[in-house]
């Protein structure tokens, strides 16, 4: 089955919002071993929409649109899909309770109503979050076109709790996908070292790189899912041979939900100390549902004066090494780990900039440490003559900390001297 | 001018690489007042590449390829646009002595040569962050191609800092946009007061949601900035008259962006006590340069222990109300305030789920809190039957809280009964 994705709004055209849409809705085509060869944007314009409607429909099996659904005089899909597959717009009824419902006592605006208007024979789509409904049309030909909300929030459900299932039914092949992440890996090397696995189709071997971190994606397409597995496996069982260690996990969205479960297999917790980062590790041991178990306690100590107060850094320390230094580090780690009674202490001091940056502490010089009841583990983070901004040092920063406490949790070394480039 | 964006990746189609480089590229092109209809994905196959750069090329003055630029055998882009326009790849001495700087020390895989490698008479992009060049090639007859990398932080600067100023020389058109936030407005509630504006083309008035947040974009164009500017500027004052004290800022990110330089001009600091958004308050006030001279303090009080340790909560009252309760968002809030010595303390206390909710105190359930010397504030998110997901219940109780010390600083209401839908 050839599927294209079609994302509408001008919004998109003009880069005011970035189209999320379609790596979603390409995520799930490619796990249904759906092709997607096309995918494009169109503003909200009625007549460059027909043009690619009928383009697409001529190559393709599948048309799914996202955006132009909802209640503004831009949103225009329904109207426009309508017409193209000459399927008249009439009222839904169930979507007009639904949307009845979900105004509930507040003022239903009048322009509301023609959300809920379906091309007639078409399948709605109930949104679950939002007010606009989406539907799936398909015409005597068997060509169909479904029809999703542009808010990731609203099309996401849609997506996986509606459309995926009702194109199961309809696909033979199946694709199994699997994702091996590392830190602390340079794609270029890495391409080096897959090279045996690069060239094959089946399983399909691609590395990419994102926010300095680099993943190897192993792609298989079988008869179903358990031969689309049994392809896949020992081929992912290959990359985590020749990448080693800086591999952490396979299948798993980021650092953070790799060591909170590491911690709960331990019964063990953590701690944070952070400066520069200003939060950005707590946050993220805490985006784990679950985390609770494992992280009671994390101080910003942004100000001197509140590392001084909440962790004891002596004034005489940071008079003489200064706040962003391996000894103050260290100590927010030790500190933090005490005076919260947890396992592990994690502390961050840096330069995040764009200012504040001197000859010897320039901007991108971060100190990271771990500590446990015996020692403590010291990365420096080094800028390198290239600045990567504040949001990619305070990033790097706390995956560096989470990191440390990886390898430290499965007993592999903990120190290495990190680049603000993340090369290594 | 017509141009056209052409993304180069088949991860892109996958989904497994989100296309934020559209959005840089569409924004910066809109802004020069180059008119962009097409824009699409292409995977990383040169003779679909090579359809879509002629079919380009039959239409538009320029085309912008994004991806595929890089040391790998999938990277093709250079390689198949050298072919579509007729100008042979060289080797860019420029580029190659820039690419053995970069690697310096470091040993240089054999495949990173075939990076400097430019179509003949192209124009190079030197690349500030990463390996791999980007490039302008135009034609005889003028229509031109330029290539940039596909790592958004390697694509901006070069976007930025060349790509924009070699277009700018040419063209004549000027485009000026303007971005009005608000906080707490719905869409089809701002689609009704904005009615008088949103018909008009130039300058035109849309309404865009993100994240539970709206916002209405403002786009003059004219012969220069100055006429584009006039042009606009009543239309951006109407839109904040229109919606009133939920605009937060124009042309700003996002209210920490305005909540930080509201507390430098009046010399105030605040401090965060949170427990369900574990640091993401404190993340995003620290998002901001300079934060640090208005924000010294912040705790992550995850567990009971640690509220009653480092804010003095009392046990009974966890013991009676409850961690999750308004008692407990307020008291966490004073006594922030207090031991950090600064004018306002913010709290929050909540269920961001998935687990842990009850019958009365259900998942989304978030109070937030704010204090001054005198009183404290309080605002509740209720999911009202619909939970928004862990992250997103997060960043919405972030955001009030941001909105309540934006209002207090103001001298604006401040409570209000906040849903966890965002809608009012």
């Amino acid at each position: 089955m050839k599927a294209e994705i079609i994302a509408v709004g001008t919004e998109l055209l003009l880069g005011h919002t970035i189209n999320s849409d379609a790596a979603h809705v390409g995520r799930a085509l490619s796990a249904l071993g759906i092709d997607v060869y096309h995918s494009c944007v169109v503003g909200d314009n009625p007549h460059r929409l027909e043009e690619v409607l009928r383009e697409g429909l001529e190559r393709s099996d599948l048309l799914i649109t996202t955006g132009g659904l909802g209640p503004t005089e831009d949103d225009l899909t329904k109207e426009t899909v309508a017409a193209v597959l000459e399927m008249p717009l009439e009222e839904h009824a169930d979507s007009l309770v639904r949307l009845k419902e979900y105004f509930g006592t507040r003022p239903m605006g009048p322009n509301q109503y023609k959300q809920v208007l379906l091309p007639r024979g078409s399948r709605a789509l109930p949104n679950r979050i939002g007010t606009a409904p989406g539907c799936y049309a398909r015409r005597a030909d068997g060509r169909a076109v479904a029809m999703l909300p542009g808010p990731p929030r609203e099309l996401l459900p849609m997506l996986h709790e509606q459309l995926v299932p009702l194109l199961a039914e309809q696909t033979q092949a199946c694709i199994c996908s699997h994702m091996i992440r590392t830190f602390a890996q340079g794609e270029g090397d890495a391409a080096l070292r897959l090279a045996e696995l690069t060239g094959r189709a089946n399983p399909s071997t691609a590395t990419y790189a994102t926010d300095g971190e680099m993943f190897v994606r192993v792609t298989a397409k079988a008869q179903d899912a358990a031969a689309a597995e049994a392809l896949a496996a020992p081929v992912v069982a290959r990359v985590q041979e020749l990448l080693g260690d800086v591999v952490y996990g396979v299948d798993v969205d980021n650092l953070e939900s790799v060591v909170v479960p590491l911690l709960m297999q331990r019964g063990q917790s953590v701690a944070t100390a952070e400066s520069c980062t200003g939060g950005l590790l707590a946050k993220r041991l805490t985006d784990v549902p679950g985390a609770s178990a494992v992280f009671q306690t994390g101080l910003v100590t942004y100000a001197n004066s509140t590392k001084t107060r909440l962790l004891g850094v002596p004034e005489a320390m940071l008079a003489r090494v200064g706040a962003v230094s391996e000894e103050v580090a260290r100590h927010m780690a030790s500190a933090v780990r005490q005076r919260s009674g947890s396992h592990w202490g994690l502390g961050i001091t840096g330069v995040a900039g764009p200012d504040g940056g001197t000859a010897e502490k320039p901007v991108g010089l971060v100190y990271i440490a771990l500590a446990d009841d015996r020692r403590t583990w010291l990365r420096v983070m080094r800028p390198q003559g290239r600045y990567m901004g504040r949001a990619w040092t305070r990033h790097r920063a706390a995956s560096h900390a989470l990191d440390m406490l990886r390898r430290a949790l499965l007993g592999l070394p903990v120190e290495m001297t990190a680049t603000a480039r993340g090369r290594f």
